[in-house]
């Protein structure tokens, strides 16, 4: 095995390049095995093992920086650097990230897991050597899903006529998670197909640099006027901008791509290189669903299906199903989703509802601020972004939707902690930043039927609403609680005295297991279904302090501005005679793992908080 | 006066078209006269007053809708629609709004006020018209600066290639608020002076337009190869996008608007019609000082000289100040802004260490994640953006910055309310949003000297850390109070006992005022600066609690999220012994205004609070 040679960073220079292809096989045939067995996100990481490899032989690593956009594509920078061992562990608790981490190695120059990231880093690292008078190559590597993003082109509009190196790979394959949107992507396209398309060998520029004036042959035709660039440049769009470009290149032709990367690095400009890859590729199933493969559950490698099948509708179902029924009764609902209709269930409506759908690409903020216009404009949009993605469009949400309390409802998936993606993916602030904004509604389904309740009530809602609702298995318990949603109100499940538990969404399961153990230790005890994080339900708070001692809050979101603090705020400001003990998610960036374990760590588990109710109550 | 016979929306239409250039006269005229006396948004104003006059007389409003980008230059069109009266108090509290405002005019479709949200807000307008069967006319008018704002290219990416009517215009006058940056602009103004120039009148596409069989000959030209495109069409990279481009157009004629404009409403695409303007036009001073007549004070209209000259330092200028000696002491300081060289005071920080400073256009999302690149390179970056523009970096603070625990300084000026601009610009979120995001360390000075104590206490802290600070003039009371900044601690100024005042920043000013009248009144009263928002300054909370019943907190923030709730959280969890009172801005936003109308109006003005203090220590 090849492979087992690669100890360490750079280990890959030694191999001979007449067995580069036997190696990308063997990186190729192992990230098959492995996330057989562990799940990830194989489809992008099988994309660009070639790719990863001629940056490894072109670069010098850790002194040069490589910057992964989104960074769930590095799995082969991982095993270039002598992280192979990592992936029996891979996104498990204490185990290997999933993305890039510096904590991980010093080959990981920058923290990755949203999108459209990386020119902008890298650009930071291009000026920070060039003050330091260091020497290094920056590259970062961007997928053309991404480049939908706006801050990649914030940071293309910066790294314009530079008189510096860096350099920017452009890792096109077409596709985001799902097929790509958008008039870059159909640009991007045309040059695919173009026919003036070069190959790396005979590619305009690069085979210019190559001879002895070249680079003054390549900046004549950079000065001369755009009619005549047009002629010999397939990438037009990127000169405009003044980014030197060079491709498109074949991206699992290692040799080609050293070439071109060795080109570009004497280039003083930030350079483009476009590279052509195919997302999966070597895996035929998930060459053929890419979305499916996008990030995997372990499967079985003959047939690339699932081996645990789903026992259960999960959240993102049921909202999907309910979505379909809305707009079967409303013409007015149209739904938005920012390049994942896939992941947040919008597929089947975009199936029965083509003109009424609308995936905008990765562009969160465009998504809501669309949605605003949308409302204005006379229809009931709604925007399905996952919660840690929403993060994006914070301005939006509070500028242009809620100043002016435009209909807008936000399907938030993926609220809570989210598991084996980590840091960068949980969605553990949402009720926060969006409790801090007037006009802003916020709910959380208990269990899958509640979802549906809570978005009929929200398409009928004259102002800005959230629902927000967690990654995976749908709740089916408490089906016999069932009550109309009303404005503002929570749902008594059961109702008791002395300790009242107050759960937002899906800590309701949790807080029926907190309940069942003090239940058995004696304790009278109430159960609430808060169903509104904002407004709070004051009235029924003022009805439970006459007999509990002990409100106790639970949420899956960090404490500092959710729904414990609102509670304890207004049991204070109205001098109300109950203590509040909050269970929430503590002040620190919560890593990836299984979202049990996860939960027991930061303290929201139910034997965490039976422990703490107990010691609490007992002070009373 | 022609302007006099202007009513009501559409009136314009009946002014005879040899009296157009004299009613722009008058307009310009009255703007330069009104707010002379008022302040407001004049060099924008003055550039598009022919633009306005030609939409106005080419659209029917408000069946057509107009989305005004950023929404300071919308002064004629309000002339227009019948709002002259309203200059009188322009910007007042309870008189018209400086921005677009729903409430105000049924000709106002959008509100706005944030940069670069006017196309995807125009988008939702175009597809709710197309799937409501309705046929009017929406146009977004975006300025060059507000196109290097990501969400603009968001919007852009998924206008194109539509079969549908949507028109962009793009004012062009190659500025922002100061000097405009990056690749688009260098671009645009290579259209602006390239060779190939074309007039309204010679322009290929509208001349061909108006031909019989334009439409289909247009078609043919944009289905060609690029490289023959581009010998046609200077707009190439917008073709590119997949939208049709139209220009460049001289902005001051009329006449030649309303033509393109017509010829625009005939494409079934979207159509981005590049007008050429120029800042301040017709008003030397602001011509030629485009940045100081941006948002104007009142002024004297000879020499264009503010009538009141500034008394005191404001904290911009303190900032200013501190940050060249900042970079004089460390090599690694450097400085980034968001378009805002002059607003921000970074201003002579460009011109000292021009190496180390960083403009990158209206890009918040980046200023960020570069920043973050700089300090992973191993700089000191201080990015300094107002409060209210902060909120679209969000995620990228959250993310790009804090999980990976990066040094990087948030200088946040305008933080609290700001006044005149109202909604969209109050910076009173800040403390919310940061302070749900772990790893984060936020200040905020009490007066001028503390400012810059904190700015060299930030620029030498291991991780991410803000300092918050307001609009205007710097207090410059309690210079005997100033203890060393150390980490986490408060700084005690009055030490007595039963109430104890914890302002923050600006709120310390208040708070002596507060003191002085309890004190008045007979009752003891400790003040104390709380100097960091968080971490809080647990150990002297403690301490306070002995000997104090009452506990109130100060802030120009909102109360959800912010310090108020942090310390009554700490308070309860501690078990201590005293009562909290948070004084904060409620859940509600708050219109423009003289500031210290709007604290008496959101009360958090010192009568305020001396009221709900006594009222509530009354009770204890």
């Amino acid at each position: 095995m090849l492979l087992e040679s690669i100890k360490k960073p750079n280990d890959i220079k030694k191999i001979d390049p007449k067995d580069y292809d036997k190696l990308a096989e063997e990186i190729r045939q192992f990230l098959i095995h492995s996330i057989s067995k562990t799940g990830g996100h194989l489809g992008s990481n099988l994309g660009v093992v070639e790719l990863t490899m001629a940056l490894h032989l072109a670069l010098d690593l850790p002194k040069d920086k490589i910057v992964w956009d989104v960074g769930h594509q590095s799995y082969t920078h991982k095993l270039l650097t002598g992280r192979k061992d990592g992936f029996d562990n891979l996104r498990k608790y204490g185990g290997m990230s999933g993305f890039p981490k510096r904590c991980e190695s010093e080959c990981d120059s920058f923290d990755t897991g949203h999108s459209s990231t990386s020119i902008s880093a890298g650009l930071g690292f291009v000026k920070a050597r060039d003050i330091k008078g260091e020497d290094n190559c920056v590259v970062s590597v961007i997928g053309d899903g991404s480049l939908t993003g706006g801050m990649a082109y914030e940071a293309l509009n910066n790294a314009s006529r530079m008189d510096t190196n860096f350099i920017i790979i452009l890792n096109d394959n077409n596709m985001s998670i799902s097929e790509n949107v958008g008039g870059m992507s159909k640009y991007l396209n045309s040059i695919r197909t173009a026919e003036n398309y070069r190959n790396t060998k005979d590619g305009i520029y690069t085979s210019l640099l190559k001879k002895k004036h070249g680079k003054e042959i390549v900046d004549t035709i950079r000065r001369a006027k755009n009619s005549v660039k047009q002629l010999f440049v397939p990438g037009m769009l990127f000169e405009n901008m003044g980014i030197t470009y060079l491709g498109p290149v074949d991206g699992h032709d290692i040799e080609g791509l050293v070439t071109v990367i060795n080109e570009a690095k004497r280039c003083k400009t930030a350079v483009l290189i476009h590279v052509k890859t195919k997302k999966g590729k070597g895996f035929e199933p998930a060459e053929k669903h890419p979305a499916r493969f996008h990030g995997a559950e372990p499967f079985d490698i003959e047939t690339g299906i699932p081996k645990k099948l789903k026992p259960k509708a999960n959240y993102t179902d049921v909202f999907s199903t309910v979505m379909i029924k809305l707009a079967r009764r409303n013409p007015e609902v149209v739904a938005i989703t920012a390049a994942m209709p896939d992941g947040t269930g919008l597929k089947r409506f975009r199936n029965v509802y083509p003109d009424r759908f609308f995936d905008v690409g990765i562009a969160e903020q465009h998504a809501v601020t669309f949605a605003a216009g949308l409302a204005a404009g006379g229809l009931r949009p709604i925007v399905a972004i996952y919660s840690s993605f929403l993060q994006r469009a914070y301005d939006q949400i509070l500028h242009d939707v809620c100043i002016q309390n435009m209909p807008v409802v936000f399907a938030i998936d993926r609220a809570g902690l989210v598991g084996s993606d980590g840091e960068t993916h949980q969605g553990i602030f949402d009720l926060s930043f969006l409790s801090s904004i007037p006009n802003m509604q916020i709910m959380a389904p208990k269990n899958k039927w509640e979802l549906s309740d809570m978005m009929k009530f929200a398409v009928k809602f004259n102002g800005p609403i959230a629902v927000r609702y967690p990654r995976g298995e749908a709740y089916d318990g408490l089906e016999e609680y069932r009550t109309p949603i009303e404005y503002g109100k929570s749902e008594m499940i059961y109702h008791e005295k002395d300790i009242a538990l107050l759960a937002v969404g899906s800590m309701v399961q949790t807080a029926e297991q907190v309940r069942d153990s003090l239940k058995e230790k004696g304790y009278s005890c109430t159960l609430v279904n808060a169903r509104f994080v904002k407004p709070i339900d004051e009235e029924n708070i003022v009805e439970l302090c006459k007999n509990h001692k002990l409100l106790v809050t639970m949420e899956e979101n960090v404490a500092s501005g959710g729904y414990g603090e609102k509670v304890r705020a207004f049991v204070d400001n109205k001098e109300l005679k109950a203590e509040v003990l909050t269970i929430a998610i503590p002040d620190e960036y919560v890593e990836h793992g299984n979202v049990d374990i996860l939960k027991k760590e930061v303290g929201i588990d139910a034997q965490t908080v039976v422990n703490k109710v107990e010691k609490i109550y007992a002070e009373l």
